[in-house]
């Protein structure tokens, strides 16, 4: 009786891989089913179309871990060598599954069209080895036992490779008795990961079960919880460590006690603002319609969002905002506020707010304003006022205005991408009613 | 005098990768640069954030390639093990670095904060490496000699890791003499990558030198041509395929002859407007910004962007740009057109021109005005307007009106983003004053 997956190895074959031009996304989509099936991935290894190379991945993955799974490389043409390979690391010969090969006739059958004779290498597998059905192409799978270990290699096409996946992977799984692995995922916004982690402190120790861990991506901070273990305790270690994160992190985390979905700062801002009944508009400048781009990047969104502007001119910002010639002046003036400041972030949200106003009779406007108005670079900036500088405002029906400027790192796309998410970031404390500093924030206007 | 780097091994390092909570870019864009060097990827090797691991793919890799890169493990965290990682396959101790501390004590000074204690572990380095400086975060990379082989440890966030491949790895490439490997890029849009294959036919024959690939990325499919062989024939033959394959394209090409870069839709056609000295509005519904966004996402875009309306609720839509109740009634009718329609699409665009002569009027409005509105799903679709119907309205100066009803595929993202990108087509198209059916297009109104 074979023993348990207690590891798997996942091989990507392709130039296309190791030359760039293709993005593989198997590994991930692999790893994530098998960690779900509770199996733990020891390692992604791509290698190009080469029989040596795939040969010596297949036989060290082999040596590594009881499971491995390929995918790639089962294709009809010359460079398609994961057959050639595979019977290389058994030392065992190629030969032709008549079956397999009747499945490959009738694929092209079904569409009315003859089997191609380049196709006919698609029916070969080292003797030892049996086939896998594709019923979504024309390359069969194989699967073979390698010095102990389960081997599975898979056509790299996804809409081929998953459905073979779920139909002749996942039943031959045999994870680890009585040792289940869970996830849990805690999304923030507002604190650097290094903050975080500071936050987290011993919760992020090495050999801690649950396991914490952070990830960061514009300007999201998830912090993930990985549980390995017997499967009654699963739960309640899961919700204890969930608990103590939400004390140390406090308003930074986005979802509330019990949602560990990864979720947007759009689609969390949308949530409360759907709760409130209450609604949105947003007026763009040097994001030039970033905001709301991520905002109606969520389904549902008109419920809570209207529209907005997109005043990247500053004839824009006066006939549509009715910011004040005075603070842009068409002529250079030194004594203007200018574009990127407090008094033109004011009026621009301000404005928005009125302006939805007069729109929005119906709805008797809107109740809450964004406005951003900054330098995203790479020029533009002035020793005042360097690349990066970003004024955000908040004014919402109450009459409260909330306007901070920060000073954001990176290129072009980052400083936008951090200024739309950081205004989604202060109306996100406003509805919650609570304070708190974003990172990148390094002055507040008064109230 | 070390020798060339005849290959690479990039490893990458993280527990969400293995996980697959997170999907690995850089090893795709690592791969892809360093071709464009000379230098062609033997392996790509994923592994947790596990010292042992890290330190195993780190020696193994060193042991067959004379050149190898790392991503990811730098950060402040007690799960980023690199450092250690490195030093321990050096067996090497580590040691504090005291201009990298510097660095980023600075980083923090910059922003108006102190850096967190637990930074501090980010300016240790192995005593035989070097630090290299992050201009785009706290994460100082790595550089050291292991076993004769080149190592660079750089961060993961791709924000951080590329801008240090570009300043601190590549001046240290020592591609193989002789031998060079020349890339050009011709990005297309309007055909799928299946229709530029079969456009291009013969020219994509493997071993065919330069070899000519395309890569398919938001509506972009970019043409690769990679010449691999003596230096001297190397322009003149990459110049041939160049024109064969404009050739065969024609107007699908984003760039003008010699001009091989990478450009974005919106580079392209940005520069199109400033060449005319012409300007532009855009009106969006179901796109929410996004069109906004690609335009402001190119420096010194204001030059030929006025700006525009996010008209996501037909409020927006009737009271901002004037399209008539009767086409989008508050009340369901069934006769009228409805917001997804030609007329309201048209209404939309003309109304934006309309609008901006108002608004800008020393400028005497815009030359040009792009409407989007349609079905971006998953909900929303019915029989007669399926999710991804989209309806895009080019109105021009000179009068003229091009209106084009498109289906595209995909989830929410790929129709909004489709969307945006097919509105820059359509005016692409106008200013070259071609004609041109583009990928999804379905239906023309009259003129």
């Amino acid at each position: 009786m074979p023993g348990e997956h207690t590891a798997c190895v996942i091989v990507s074959i392709g130039d296309e891989l190791t030359l760039g031009q293709s993005l593989d996304t198997n590994s991930r989509w692999l790893s994530a089913r098998l960690l779900e099936c509770g199996i733990v991935t020891a390692r992604h290894v791509t290698v190009p179309d080469d029989a040596v190379a795939v040969e010596r991945a297949v036989r060290e993955a082999a040596a590594d871990a009881p499971l491995v799974i390929s995918t790639g490389g089962l294709g009809p043409t010359e460079d398609d060598l994961t057959r050639v390979a595979l019977a290389a690391a058994l030392g065992d010969e190629l030969v032709e599954d008549a079956e397999a090969l009747r499945a490959i006739e009738g694929w092209y059958a079904a569409r009315g069209a003859r089997m191609p004779a380049t196709n006919r290498v698609q029916s070969q597998r080292p003797s030892g080895a049996s086939c896998l059905p594709n019923p979504h192409g024309t390359a069969p799978g194989l699967r073979a036992r390698l010095r102990g270990a389960d081997v599975f290699c898979l056509p790299g096409p996804p809409r081929e490779m998953g459905p073979m996946f779920e139909a002749c992977v996942l039943p031959a799984l045999r994870p680890p008795a009585g040792r289940v692995v869970r996830t849990r995922v805690l999304p923030t916004f507002g604190y650097g990961e290094s903050r975080v982690a500071e936050l987290l402190g011993d919760l992020m120790r090495r050999g801690r079960n649950p396991l914490v861990g952070t990830t960061a991506s514009v300007g999201v901070v998830t912090v993930r919880l990985r549980y390995e273990g017997g499967a009654k305790e699963a739960e309640s270690a899961l919700a204890e460590t969930e608990r103590a994160v939400r004390t140390a992190l406090g308003a930074a985390v986005l979802t509330p006690e019990g949602d560990t979905r990864e979720r947007t700062l759009a689609e969390v801002v949308l949530d409360l603002l759907k709760e409130r009944n209450e609604t949105l508009a947003v007026a763009e400048s040097c994001t030039g319609g970033l905001l709301g781009a991520m905002l109606t990047g969520v389904s549902g969104s008109s419920v809570a969002f209207a529209g907005g502007w997109i005043t990247y001119t500053n004839a824009m910002k006066h006939a549509e905002l009715g910011v004040p010639d005075r603070f842009v002046p068409d002529a250079a003036d030194a004594r203007a506020p200018g574009a990127v400041s407090e008094e033109t972030a004011r009026a621009m949200a301000l404005g928005c707010r009125e302006r939805a106003r007069f729109v929005l009779r119906g709805a008797a406007g809107v109740d809450h304003a964004l406005a951003i108005t900054g330098v995203a670079g790479p020029d533009g900036g002035t020793a005042a006022k360097p690349v990066g500088t970003v004024w955000i405002c908040r004014a919402s029906r109450d009459g409260t205005v909330d306007a901070r400027r920060f000073l954001f790192r990176g290129g072009r796309d980052a400083v936008r991408t951090w200024s739309a998410m950081s205004a989604l970031g202060m109306l996100r404390l406003r509805l919650l009613g609570v304070e708190m500093e974003l990172l990148g924030e390094v002055e507040r206007g008064e109230g």
